[in-house]
């Protein structure tokens, strides 16, 4: 490991959470001193991947991670693949579409398809949630290795709502209900509100690439009857989106789980 | 300067240019020893911005890029001001719209508003575009520091299509003409078949933030009668955004150059 790297990273990590920092403060942030922090900030700066404003002359996010963040998105085949999928589904459900992978402990949503015909919505790409809290995260667990299923249920789960779920116990026997359906749901489990129904998609190795969902409503989305028929076309444009990243047909991996 | 932070920041480009490369050709490019290259990576991999691919052991971009660069959008004043402008400019003239910043001699989408009712169209915020082949970016030129102008007209000026405008002194006229009306133009010089009309957006300091605009095929944007209503509305939602970053009224600064 190369320490000043880590720094480097720290500081960066510390601009994300906290907006504008001045050098004194973030040098007492990564345990630094300042001349340390200072040439830090300076190479970070000539690399544009922070800036200085001028009238406070406190440090920011620069734009150049926008440019790297969006060479790792561009670079994604899950992503690119799910385009033209993740669009047909929201014209289908009439409701917004996400696509996310795993990240750590949290979901990265990597696409983000609009609700046809919606009021102003912010877009999500970027965002990271907690995986216990989506409905994604828990496709993507679910069909994920079991070594790794039991670490996330053994290690922290987030609370979000007064809904999210952080009893191990009852969160594997919903992965158990995952793998059986071949779907999850999430019922404001993130957000007072909103619902998520999603599933798995597997790559050309049979591994969980990510997950392809629904995001809306709960009065619209786990409605009965809509219920079931978006779970249909999430599992279907899951199973479609697999198969174009080369996946086998059907969901070998742990479906039998 | 910190030389290990430049070549950790040299290596995500190297990887953001390239896709997925080995510790290899990874060290020859950044011109040091394997093993060097090696702790940088592990290092960048252990924070998330990078990861290894396990069959072909090779290093590609990681997800934790994404964060990053998606908290630097999140704290953008001129971004999340821009949202339901932007979401305005859309439907009022029934194209797609993008908000961008200058970063060096390119211009970065940092928001963009699908065309209404349009095909399927892939997100564009995080791309950056060679500020003279694009409104955003004369827009944003035109109405910057005198200094900034000189120094772009004077250095690399990219070409992407035919169309592309490489003499400084043309592109200086068309300059003042941004200035004179208030909006910029570009007929093909970025992407063939698409045209741009964009506006620049002041803060409160009174300086360029950067620019909105609307971009689509060059039989709609630059028709007679077209051409004009869709220039007069981007103007309008630029002052109006400019409003709602404190600007004053009117573009005051170098606006009579």
């Amino acid at each position: 490991m190369i320490q000043s790297v880590q720094r480097a990273v720290q500081i960066l990590r510390e601009l994300a959470r906290s907006g504008r920092l001045g050098v004194t403060e973030l040098a007492e942030r990564i345990e630094v001193a300042k001349p340390t922090a200072h040439s830090m900030l300076r190479t970070l700066e000539s690399e544009g991947l922070v800036v200085q404003d001028h009238e406070s002359s406190k440090y920011a996010l620069g734009p150049g991670l926008v440019y790297l963040g969006n060479a790792y998105l561009d670079g994604h085949e899950l992503r690119t693949r799910s385009l033209t999928w993740a669009d047909g589904l929201a014209t289908r459900v009439k409701e917004a579409v996400w696509v996310g992978v795993r990240a750590g402990d949290h979901v990265l949503v990597v696409h983000h398809v609009f609700r046809p015909e919606g009021a102003v919505q912010i877009l999500e790409v970027g965002a990271t949630i907690p995986w216990n809290t989506c409905a994604l995260g828990k496709a993507i667990v679910a069909f994920g290795p079991e070594p790794v299923e039991a670490d996330l249920l053994n290690g922290k789960l987030a609370v979000l709502t007064g809904a999210s779920l952080t009893d191990p116990v009852t969160l594997g026997e919903q992965l158990a209900d995952v793998r059986r359906t071949g779907y999850a749901i999430e019922d404001q489990e993130c957000a007072l509100g909103d619902a998520g129904i999603a599933a798995p998609v597997l790559d050309r190795s049979g591994e969980v690439a990510g997950a392809i969902g629904v995001v809306g409503a709960v009065e619209r989305l786990l409605a009965k009857g809509t219920r079931e028929a978006i779970a249909v076309a999430v599992r279907e444009t899951a199973r479609n989106l697999s198969r174009d990243l080369g996946a086998g047909r059907g969901y070998t991996r742990r479906a039998a789980g």
